[in-house]
């Protein structure tokens, strides 16, 4: 997707491709991730066996993301559309050169951010079901926080894409979404976004790639890495629906930008 | 594997498993960076469009991967004996509190490092093979060094774990590598290290898997990300033969630590 090019950006087949392209990401990390137990020590908040600075009030999970975000906000992660921070406020000026971007979003798009949400889903939700040890492993907290961060950044990522159907979707039926938006009509707008066609779609794609991409194709025996039934749970009681919450919230407020 | 655990460390079979998993990482991390061209600027020495510092030089993947490796240390990574760093004078203390492991290495170990090499052979062998267009491509320095890193750490890790082999065929016959060792016999080391039905193993299941993992299970028709061809290669003449290397080297010196 070239972000400079807003006739692909905002055109929905492009956007579901794109959305197809992540699911594959977010298995490969979820993949990567179910090699470790839960260990509830990496998000306990102010766990008294590490020392993370007197200054910093949370989890390892959080320094070390907040830490990870420093770094790549100078590689201009967050100035790209489709990167939502976790910790806006923290991030640094870019070294690379700023890209102009053409608008593609409503000016406030920036402060639709579900992250903290994401992240307290993810801890507390979808670790359970990707983790197969329920155990803490104070050994492993750094490679467990380097998993969990790819997992939070690829489910950011996903969810606040919907910004972009979000966009599309408006902009292929202003008077609709603006006579909905100016009623404050919640239901009416989600009735609007969902398309329950596409959702069954998904979760039966998912189906398919947790089973093949669940086991080591050369091992058919070997122990089954994810399965269709959790990821199938992952995508349908949280990723949509935050997904979905994201749209909402971002159509509300769509007649703050008349442009 | 757990690392506080010598007697499971140093079991080829348990070695032989995890260099399995390895490859599923690492095939998911090249399908990732496949989704971008080549992109030589991420790799050019001291890039006239990028403004990197005055006392740095190097290229963009250079800079993003030394501040990675910085934040990554503060999360203990290098302590970790199966992490080898691109950057090792630039570390930084970890904030977490060291893990006493258990010796598992000769204590020149860390000395083997194999990191250059391997960069310089990802950058001008691998990337052309994993990448189907070949263009710079300024808009994505950032995801593409991210893409970058990750794989590298990957190959890094697969690579490095050499060490662990060779240690475990020292340990499973000394008088025979003492002998070889003492001869400074590299061809003699390099014939028992070799074991030519593992490497044929290897190769036949990377193909089963970039057949499998190489294309959307959903949509047969759709684009390979990766192909067994370039999979095969990359190994073959990249990734077993440097795993020797580090292999060789590590032996040669094996008598300089006598415990």
């Amino acid at each position: 997707m070239d972000f400079t090019k807003p006739e692909t950006v905002l055109n929905l087949q492009n956007i579901r491709d794109e959305l197809i392209k992540m699911e594959d990401s977010i298995i490969f990390k979820f993949i990567e991730r179910s090699h470790f137990s839960t260990c509830y020590g990496v998000y306990q908040i102010d766990n008294p066996h590490l020392t993370l600075g007197s200054d910093f009030h949370g989890s390892f999970l959080d320094w070390a993301l907040m830490h990870l975000e420093i770094t790549h906000s100078e590689l201009r992660r967050f100035e790209s559309p489709d990167q939502t921070p976790f910790f806006p406020d923290k991030l640094k000026r870019s070294i690379l050169p700023s890209i102009n971007y053409p608008k593609l979003l409503a000016n406030y798009s920036n402060e639709v951010n579900y992250n903290d949400k994401i992240k307290r889903t993810y801890i507390d939700k979808m670790v359970p079901l990707i983790s197969k040890i329920d155990k803490d492993d104070p050994n492993n907290y750094g490679s467990i926080a380097s998993c969990d961060i790819e997992c939070l950044q690829s489910l950011s990522r996903r969810i606040h894409f919907g910004k972009f159907v979000a966009e599309a979707k408006y902009q292929s039926n202003k008077p609709l979404y603006n006579t909905l938006i100016e009623n404050k009509d919640v239901q009416g707008i989600m009735r609007e976004i969902t398309n329950s066609a596409v959702e069954a779609k998904i979760l039966e794609r998912l189906t398919t790639k947790a089973e093949v991409y669940g086991v080591d194709p050369t091992n058919s025996e070997g122990e089954r890495r994810i399965t269709p039934e959790y990821l199938v749970k992952i995508y349908k009681e949280f990723v949509i629906p935050i997904t979905k919450e994201v749209e909402v919230e971002y159509l509300l407020r769509r007649l703050e930008d008349p442009n």
